[in-house]
């Protein structure tokens, strides 16, 4: 048996994708149009300024293609916070018209490969751990999601290499994240028996090229060419919640 | 041909997932809503406290994510108790709004591995096997379910194997499990000939983190590592009868 | 190449699964409840005394899970009666508040392997077949059905097997069976150019325990555990026409 | 590189699979039945004798179990023309009760493996060819359709073995084809580019069971053995226009 | 670690395909039948002159089978645009009556494989750049959409095969292409990071049969024999706005 990684975690994720019914959506009348935005304005609001719970970060996306037209993301301190927010915006008019797609629930994490992790950590150390187990959505315009497995198929099986082995490839791996450092940004939440992939990827973007430039260049990454087994991309844009209302007029700017 | 493994068997067990449709939930009338709430906590609590069968144990769980809002869980001496369960539920009006999206048909399993359970055995060792043949769901706020199979695959085929390597392999794994004594209760349910995959896993905890510890840690483990094949994950916290009219008015705690 | 094997083919088997729509059953009046379950208890009724066809025998099962709730189970000597079957069923009340989920459309088939089979045979020998090739569903209250297909996957690949060595495989398979006897009675109905597997097994049994010990059982055999491939597991117990009305108001006793 | 394989084609075919909605049916009035019978009954007779184009042959076919009720299959010298009947046939209101649950777009295709294939053609050949690449629907009552590809998976890769060995393992299929002739009639169709799959196979045949047959037989010829990969199986019963309004009261004969 | 391969790229594509409720556009009183396809029409006439950002393109298909009915297909300088496309069109009556079924979204790619692509260019080579980047979706009758992916499996794993012989492979893969000249056009576009494959092919046509003459000749070829994984291929014709009308109609001529 190989040596299991060890891990930080922190803020629990829950990415809640929908799918809205613009036939049951344009079957409400103009005033009830207003109503079901302004309320669901006033929730994401909210859960951006977590009056919810003791800390955490949200925020709303608009995602391209059928697979879903908003994605959700809330972080929060307990799966119970998370919970409430799920349950809390049921209830919401504007939740009526969408329909559930897909959803990841998972942790942040952070992996303990490097030596350097595993030695008594400085102050910056410390903030660079705060940061990506506690982390503020960043404002960014562009997101992408996608969860991911690693392998383990025959000789192609990551559980079943050395851990250093394991650390080497991560550090590789690590290097092309950190070239595009200020272009993306990394999340990286763990899932395990909380859902049906190993880890969930967020991109957080300035742009939506550097997103495709980053996941190419690491697919030819021996940890991720050997050993990567990816899910479905979910891809979007920010939206603020004023900018609810032009969406669903169907004015984006 | 390998000499198949010996089980013990007990309750039968189905996990019941099911969505919740709010937009027809919310088409009720608040009398409706009462009076739905009503007779599903009636049904809960007589299920709890099972009036409906000489013995067995059940609950109810809030899910995260788009895969399902409820799981009920029944454990119960006959399959025969379970139909009925479900027949029954099927006439609620709670149930009417609701869609059953997974379920999991199995019965609590002992794998006869080690050679000490082949002994004659003490009277701790019968309570043991009682306990967990017998599960009584534990009071933890926390629960995960997943199906998953033993893998057939060219060289990774854990049915191929000698009985005494399967034994060795699953005492390392058990091992772990026996690590986190008091942060998680594992019940495990095997389902060849019920349901798609060859056993259920139902965990049980004190918090969300030991889940996911456990499970990455056994991961590592080379009966998983090697040999395991994962269904869908299903994550959530126990609701008790009384909160369930909190958490379909969105006022969860 | 290898040699194909050669069959005997029988009765013509129609497995129709279907859910209920508790909603919509729940929307009828008691009065059309009650002619609906009528009707269908009638359908029911006439199929199980085959006056459709001039043999052949009808079942139906209450099946556990969300995969389905009734499993009706037709064995005639034409495809074209099983159609009729189905043509005829689809106008009743009750087919309106199902929804098929599934259905496996097969033969019964008696697998030539053993050169015993290939002699002269038997009137003893003759009755066996004839058993198997139109074989009676047995009075029996449990059921378990699952297609399923054999590999042929790089060097796991049955199909080309010599047929003396598929022979040996099928004889220890066998074997497994017939130590059953009694308590699980088989029924193996082939599929190609008819469904999507190539093979539906129908297990029926006195107790739900049985049909577990034999799947289990089995895995390990090599025929299964090197050259087994298998679909979904639907599992039931036995309801006769004049219980369907205490289903449909969740009265199963 | 491997050489590819040189084809012929003829004729588009649109396999068009739908399942009725027995509720909405059974919702239109008597005389609303009558009509939709007689509309798609005019359209089919219109189709079979192909006044929409120069050429070409159109039939419908009854299917058994959930995948399906009714195959309506057009063959036609244009894409334009099947694009042009897929329409029409939507605005029936038969068509609104129904939902198509599969479809295959392709094209005859005969394989120019054989040598014979290749030389000057004598007029018997020219004739065969026509028949293969336009196939009028024979009169047969029995139909199964079922797309296929070939397998490039590690040392199995159809596509990088030499056309010489290619040649040869299609001659042996072929032969196992011809062993039919009389019972079985075989319509290849190739769809890649245009489909999921990359061939469509039809076979059409006097009665069910040597449908069975020659797909199991050829299940363990190394063309299909090694390399073939199967996607779901369609089968069912020609219907004339003129039996759909028994088969739409459920009095099929 | 191999070295990544180095891609241009231009414009941002958006495939839509949705699939027509033919019951509720059936439903439409005649009059809003009419606004709906006049709406739908200006709305493609708009995207077809590309009023709504620097440059780009956008045509409309109608497609065979119950994949999808209609494919819009938008290319745009930025993803911004091409949300607001989707949205807007969203908003339309036609819309209502559509099911979104697939998607696609990606960018168009040029893979710098070929050392001469490197070198300083000539004009020439820039135009055909450009024209490969900023590509006007051709007047041409037929498309094939298809999304595609490089295995990465055991063996066979086109991310660890050296720069050069990836080169190699591409530019005879790129020969087969530059032979259908005149008779197919391929837009090839990239999709890691933005959705479930690694490529998008859109071919377009004079005529239906060399989509799949190309597509056969290049399975053929290692670039895609040994290391191509295909998804579901969409077939379709294009439609002008104006003829829009007589497809809702039933009346393509």
């Amino acid at each position: 048996m190989s040596e299991a990684h060890r891990t930080l975690e922190g803020w629990y994720a829950l990415h809640d994708v929908r799918s809205i019914d613009w036939r049951a959506w344009k079957a409400f009348a103009p005033k009830e149009q207003e109503e079901a935005v302004a309320e669901a304005e006033a929730f994401f609001r909210r859960a951006a300024s977590v009056d919810d719970a003791p800390e955490g970060s949200s925020g709303v996306y608009a995602l391209l293609g059928h697979k879903g037209d908003l994605m959700i993301l809330h972080l929060r301190p307990k799966m119970d916070d998370l919970l409430r927010l799920e349950v809390e915006f049921a209830q919401t008019a504007l939740a009526q018209v969408t329909k559930r797609t897909y959803s990841y629930v998972s942790v942040t994490e952070l992996g303990q490969y490097t030596s350097e992790e595993e030695k008594a950590r400085t102050p910056q150390e410390e903030a660079f751990i705060a940061r990506r187990l506690k982390p503020v959505i960043p404002d960014m315009p562009y997101v992408s999601f996608y969860p991911m497995s690693k392998k383990r198929d025959g000789d192609d099986n990551w559980y079943s290499l050395p851990m250093e082995e394991r650390r080497t490839l991560m550090y590789a791996h690590g290097a092309i994240g950190r070239a595009y450092r200020g272009e993306v940004q990394q999340m990286i939440t763990g899932s395990m028996g909380y859902d049906d992939w190993e880890w969930g990827v967020t991109l957080y973007a300035v742009d939506a090229l550097p997103i495709k430039k980053i996941v190419q260049e690491m697919r030819f990454d021996e940890a991720s060419a050997r050993y990567g087994l990816f899910g479905s991309f979910y891809f979007g844009l920010r939206i603020e919640p004023e900018t609810l209302s032009d969406m669903m007029a169907g004015r984006l700017r």
